[in-house]
């Protein structure tokens, strides 16, 4: 690890945010996660439903999808209530939409039987990151959902194909960084998510330039960045599963 | 403490949960309480806002107000994401209604001043009481939402003229009961809300017959039970806030 | 009754304003009622449908609900229609879940068979306690949708355990009072609105402190004149059945 | 009036229902209005609004502007209510959009100065012909408001530059019929909605076949009828309003 | 064709504007017709489901319903984005149905079996006179989509009686005109919309004094116009389906 | 350009679709561009707003933002229009969120002035690659606004810094391919979405994994895939513009 003092909280610029994955951290759901990134906290549920959508019905396979929240006083101002509000932002539809993505790569989804799981990231504080802790603690509660159902006997072999997780890196008054926090996130000319497999594949890259357009260089640097964070989350997601 | 065996916990018929008030649950709320009623959970957080709404404009006073949510998956089976559904239920308008006229019931809005203190309560994990462990915890985030202010000199003279808390009570089985859990409040006769000052007004009382209408004994006998109970909690609120 | 003079209208505490039930208001409904508390009129109408929400499908049991709005111009100053702003109070829904708990309460589902009656309050013109006069309509509207199923011998035997009547009371000006007007209703220290059924059971009781937390000794005086007053509403309910 | 055996009710093809007029039937608008045209009662108030909408204001002119409803129990079978459904439908706004229309055409905005007149027109029975009943109703209510004005010397000189009435025409089992209730409603071929002034100008016309495309002759045959019914409006209305 | 000088655009009273009829503008919809009226240019597409709404299940018949739409610069300033608001105006909802009922006018829904025809008009351009042009335009899509129909032997006989066009006529400065434009229809004193069977019957007449109320020789002279003016778009529908 | 036999149209994997640029396609939108990548048609107008939206008033900057949306039946089966839908789904806002973020990277919004530019981005027939075309097309119209305005005097400086245009890469049948056309899009592993400027800098990147996981080496062939790809869109959209 390299040193760095140009990062507001002192990190090196390859350097994760303390990460925690805190299991059963609520009773009734069948996986039930708390993942922090820093200050980042992300309360992750998978729900067991042994129903799928209208557009699967009768077609021998499940669902795996996710829904995106943030509580209104996670952040530095309060954000107005979805709920209250009647509908959820353009952000908050494409958040989840991308947990849904991430997860189903990863998940054989006929194996899994005609059940859904539904996953829910709800954010309790925010700090930057709260899509890519949401990702990397979903995959723990879907496993612990996995789990249940092998437990219960209601399938035989886990349709789960690999692990994922996720992170962002970005370009912070000019060098590339990792796992960017809330003020690095406002102040950064680019800012890219990445997840990956356990076994190093792509399932999305999502990189914007929110100032100057990036270069080759800096994909190149970021996508390195990504790559040893991604590997260092993984290793605590088996920790925290035991594996 | 009268000994009982009928009740699904073992807790004696005048025995509250184990009562937990955990302040600075989360950093960027000017008052941010987890509070626990046995297995239910609530995040309360107070948010100060330099303004008032339109029909208070000019008019030389402050405003409180709550809001109420549930996450998804803090029951038993996973209830619909209100925020993705595009609109609140009656039930939860009923209750940060009630929420919000409790804690206007002991702040004088004039020694406020034209801001607005926005409470938020979230159930984390519900296990039956989520309203009254809300108003409970949520005068708390007040209280700590206020000193920011008295800290900060933006307001002289505290507004608060006393403290709240709620209780629930019922007839469960025949017997008037305190505290009510979700299994004791699926299957009551009788479940009534009680919202009471420190100095032991009433504020609130929400009477519902589930089952056979209630006599007046039973409703003698449950305001003795809330009234009681009520006493512990505010014993409970000044401890957490060192009063 | 005891006299006063500190009632705008110049009733006694304990006096009801004019009650008036008039049966068959409009023609298609199979109950139809207009009920008047003075000048507050509520249309209520019971409509019978031979289905049952999906959440009873296949339970042998019926249902009751009820829907409540204001007409635009029923009040002093002109209401935005529910249906053109796109979605209904959270006062709106409060009453009518309240009305819709009431009914239930004096009904036995199953033997009503697998149907619903539909209650419909729809306030003509307002001058304080909608909600009360509403169910105390809603009753008679209910019986005779009830008579109208036992006459096609849809079914044998009535399933109404009893009968159902409201009324507020409330502490005006320090003084405890029976039936509260507008006027009254906007200037009041507490409001409390007690529904009961015939046989002197309590269904419903909210008590709401508007201005000052109640005592126990207004609550024992408001509960009394409640008594009596629902007793007076339950003869008039009998005399406009002609039971 | 010539005999007719072939109408349902009985009436000649020229005969309106009976028409009735009542003013000030509740008590809190500027105008309230109880119009029946036979079974039809329509509740038509006018509000006065000391504001313009935005797109007008500071243009030196008024607004006139109608919103319509039905209550769900107004039918043969219960309608759901728009305000739970959380929309009008289309053929609420295209009734609210006509009689606002209706209204426009005989007031001077101008005159009217800077405030509006908000028209609701809510149906407390129905059998066919609420519309023109509607716009019938409405136009004496905003009589009334505007007289309301001139008492309270708001405005000096009545904006009214004529009065407005409307009446169905339709082609009832090849018959042109004056005033179609609600089972000629369901059953004719063309139905017809005129609108027009005291002075006799058109304001409105819609016909629509419903089932087979009608004929200039039938054109001709039904604004005769029309205009006839009008006429009878016109006088209805002078009487009710004491002209 | 008289001679005038008094239209904005030059063209006599009773001239169309150029009017082109294009078919198979995209690639995908069973009709697909691009149709110009002068400056108005509507797309109409026509879409075969082989399924039909629910209240008309197991009915033996068929059903064709529409859409309209403006794309958001079709007109001199943008208009809102329905889509983003959320809802239909009042105005795109009147459109559509009046569109729905003109083509309804002419199929036999029992000879199309028990399928839909779902009929999309979206303005790419509007100068006035949108809903006549949709409804000219549909027509042909309509034919393109029961052709389509009938070469795949899915029906046997065309279910259409007849062909369905439409035109706006008004009185524009004093004077009876065809065809409004943008700049007539903004100005005109009267502006009705005809709809008319290729055999020359009414389906739809909505005529609408826009100031002055109209006179009955003001409609004489406007329906004769409409009805020359239909002539003419029936043979340019027919020759743009060569027949 | 290599030969090529795998793909469904018989296109080089670096092979665009024939691209299109019409300028002026609609008459009153101050850009109107109607793009075409194959049989894949968008209609991008940009309109001039005299204001910016409230979160940027009197901030001394302008706006850039637009809106996507799709005809119901630009693609092979009818799709459900949004606006009678009530609301626009995930992707839609994903979409217009990415062409509005496009278009900020490569303009001044200080020299732009306190005005905004709205996009409007309509599919009137969809075969794969709608965002880019969008993307692509919108840059053209908004060079025709930023015209306008400097015609117009409005403005002396252009506020643009460069251009914009974007394509998709992905991997098809093993093989990294350019500009995925509907077939090839709905059978891919991976669907990359790249968006960059004139000068080469890239300013969105979005890579999805539909099947398999992607590898780094998929990725460097993708983006080089891309670059060159877009190098030939900014010499077409130079040309349509004469620059």
């Amino acid at each position: 690890m390299s040193a760095n003092t140009s990062r507001p909280s002192g990190r090196a610029n390859d350097q994760l945010r303390t990460v925690e994955i805190i299991r059963n951290y609520t009773k009734h759901a069948e996986g039930s996660v708390l993942v922090k990134f820093g200050d980042t906290h992300v309360l992750c549920t998978a729900s067991v439903e042994e129903k799928v959508p209208g557009f699967l019905k009768g077609k021998g396979q499940g669902w795996v999808t996710a829904e995106y929240g943030m509580l209104p006083r996670s952040t530095g101002s309060r954000m107005d209530r979805e709920a209250a509000r009647g509908k959820q932002s353009g952000r908050t539809q494409e958040i989840q939409r991308l947990i849904g993505r991430s997860l189903r790569a990863i998940i054989d989804l006929e194996k899994l039987g005609e059940r859904s799981i539904q996953i829910d990231c709800d954010v309790i504080q925010a700090d930057g990151g709260t899509r890519t802790a949401s990702i990397t603690g979903a995959y723990v509660a879907l496993q612990d959902a996995i789990s249940y159902l092998m437990n219960k006997e209601l399938i035989k072999e886990s349709p789960l194909k690999d692990s994922v997780a996720a992170i962002s890196v970005g370009v912070y008054k000019g060098t590339p960084v990792l796992d960017l926090d809330y003020i690095e996130d406002s102040d950064c000319d680019t800012d890219m998510n990445v997840v990956m497999t356990g076994k190093g594949g792509f399932v999305e890259i999502q990189g914007t330039a929110e100032g100057e357009p990036f270069s080759h260089d800096d994909m190149t640097a970021m996508l390195s960045l990504a790559n040893a964070g991604i590997k260092e989350l993984c290793i605590k997601q088996k920790q925290s599963l035991g594996l």
